[in-house]
Parts: structure tokens; C-alpha cells; sequence
């Protein structure tokens, strides 16, 4: 588990990927911490969500007993160039096709809320050692539209945006956002 | 504490409030819930975050060790109107001022972030029986400009924009919202 709200505060432009582990969760964390270091973007991973059972106060709250609670959102959200972003970091195992089995109802449901709304949301999927940006819109129609429980992977090779691996930054997923959301960002009416 | 995350699929109109607490906290709450289910915003409250120190894995991923840990970011955060909203709720027990020992300096430095990348970010205060929404950018300013420990009741009255209690949505802030960011939420750039 990675707890990501603690940025470090002299952060190193280069990371050392030999020593640990090049999971997709991690070189996305990678990328949030180098986007608010460089002012680029303010975009962080949500605490994980769990029900506590049993707390010990007179031990300075330890938490003795709780579990896991399955997340009703997506992991990550924030701001960039003014629009809400929020996404989920998915590895597919698979090499042919991503099992829709791996996006909750009530996570589609809220991809639903957040387009309605206004904002971006999309998926990160690692597959096949390349990761792809795939869009909330075309989530929601491929659901619509097939009866299919998984995404060929040769679509998301057509329809989704592929991200580049960065040494210095991880997953450079704004990138992906410019090139998927032409257009995003303009801040006319940001009076606050 | 409370998961706000697991929304109740029916969703009361009337909430009896004789029976619970009329904290801050559930009141915000309620506003979240009611706001969803009425498809006005989409605004969560974040997990708390915790430390997990020990799980036992053959008993169905159960906690046995874990900790509270300190908020980097606000509690409440979401979309509205297009636009990205974040806030934290503070119940002020003083009558006459709200100590800014309140809010943690990481918390400062994200409101920062969020305003300087075309967000809204506020405080939520409960104070003398009364709620207000204070904003960001005041606070940001109140910092600079005084060398005091708190902000004086007087001033969150003068500044403040007052939030009205209401029966069937618990703490109606987005009409603060709409009051004290006017000309929030237009739609031009949603193209997604």
C-alpha cells in the first residue's frame, strides 16, 4: 500500500526504478508528486477507504481492529488547467482483452456523475508492458453499446491514448490528457 | 466517523434529525448525499486516511494494526458546475474568534495550489449556532496580512458568507457557493 499524501519535500528528479517496483500505482504517484512539485497540476490519490471497528484511545488511537471497504469512486482526483480530473489506475493481466469485471457499478455510475458534470474522467490501463488512457465517454458507450464483459485490447489500441513512460516523472499522464482533451484548460472563468 | 462513500440507494427526502447528531460533519454530509441524489453536484467526502501497519490475510484481509493519519489535502472535494470545488469543515468552539492552529500548514499550502490552478477552495465554519463559508482566497489573504492567531468572529460575519440550514438537504452550501463565487460554472469548455 502507498500512502501518497506524504509528498516529500526535496523531491529528486531522478528516481531510482532498479530497487523497487515499476507497478503502474506507483510510477502514477510518481507522476502526481513531479505535477505538484512543478506546479503543473494538483492531482492526488484518495486515502484507501476503511471501516474502523475498534479504536484503543487510551493507547493514542490505535486502530486495532478494521477492514477494507470497496471504494465507491476513483482513485485519483484533482485539478489541472482549471477542470476536475479524476481517474482509476488499472493492470490488466490479460493480453487480448481488459475484463470490465474490474470497474465496480457504482464506479461507472460515478464516471456518469463526473462527465455530467463537467469534469474528465478516465482509466490508465496497463496492458501488454504499454499504458493507455481511456476515455470515461468511451468506457460508458462501449458499455452501452456491446453486450461484450471485456474491452478487445486492438481497441484500446485504436481508441485509447498511449501514455509514455518518463524516467523523471513515471507515467506522464497530462500528456495524455492534452492529447485526449484537446482543448482543455482554458481559464476564462476562473474568477476565485 | 463516517464513510460517506457507501450512498444509500434510497434516499429519504426527510431526514429525522431528533434522533443524531446535529454535528457539522453529518450535516455536510447530508448536503453530499442529497446533492447526488439530486444530481446538482458531485462532491464526496475523502476517506480518512490511515496507516495500515498489520493485516492478517488468511482471515479475509482483516486490520489488526493500523493509525490515524494528519489530512494533507481538504476533506470534502468534487465537482460542481464544471468547476473543481474543495473545502474542510471546522467546528469553532471559541465565540469569539476561530484559531487558525485549525488548519495545518500542508493544508494552507494545498489551498494555495488549488486557487493558483483555477479551483475553489473554502472552509465550512460552525461558530456561535451559525455556519459559514470562508473563502479560500480570504484566508489566504487574513495569513499575509495579520500577525493574528485567529480570525475575530466579527470578521467571518463581515467576509463570511452565510450558509442557511435546511430540513430536507442539512447544510445547503451550495447556494453559499453560488453566492460567494459568482459566475461560477459556466459551461463553455466541457467538450468531453
Amino acid at each position: 500500500m502507498k500512502y501518497p499524501n506524504n509528498i516529500k519535500k526535496n523531491y529528486k528528479k531522478e528516481i531510482n526504478y532498479k530497487n523497487r517496483g515499476m507497478d503502474l500505482e506507483n510510477l502514477i504517484n510518481d507522476a502526481c508528486k513531479y505535477y505538484l512539485e512543478h506546479d503543473m497540476a494538483v492531482i492526488y490519490k484518495k486515502p484507501t477507504p476503511i471501516g474502523v471497528v475498534d479504536v484503543d484511545y487510551k493507547n493514542g488511537a490505535v486502530i486495532n481492529k478494521a477492514y477494507f471497504k470497496e471504494p465507491s469512486t476513483l482513485d485519483y482526483n484533482g485539478i489541472y488547467k482549471g477542470k476536475y480530473i479524476e481517474f482509476d489506475a488499472k493492470e490488466c493481466v490479460s493480453k487480448t482483452s481488459f475484463p470490465l469485471s474490474n470497474i465496480h457499478l457504482h464506479q461507472i455510475k460515478h464516471i456518469e456523475h463526473i462527465l455530467k458534470h463537467g469534469g474528465i474522467a478516465f482509466l490508465i490501463i496497463s496492458m501488454n508492458s504499454n499504458y493507455y488512457l481511456f476515455k470515461g465517454d468511451d468506457l460508458l458507450h462501449f458499455i452501452k453499446d456491446n453486450k461484450r464483459k471485456s474491452i478487445p485490447y486492438s481497441l484500446i489500441q485504436e481508441i485509447g491514448y498511449p501514455l509514455k513512460f518518463n524516467y523523471n516523472i513515471g507515467i506522464d499522464y497530462l500528456k495524455g490528457i492534452d492529447e485526449a482533451y484537446k482543448g482543455v484548460g482554458y481559464f476564462e472563468n476562473t474568477k476565485n
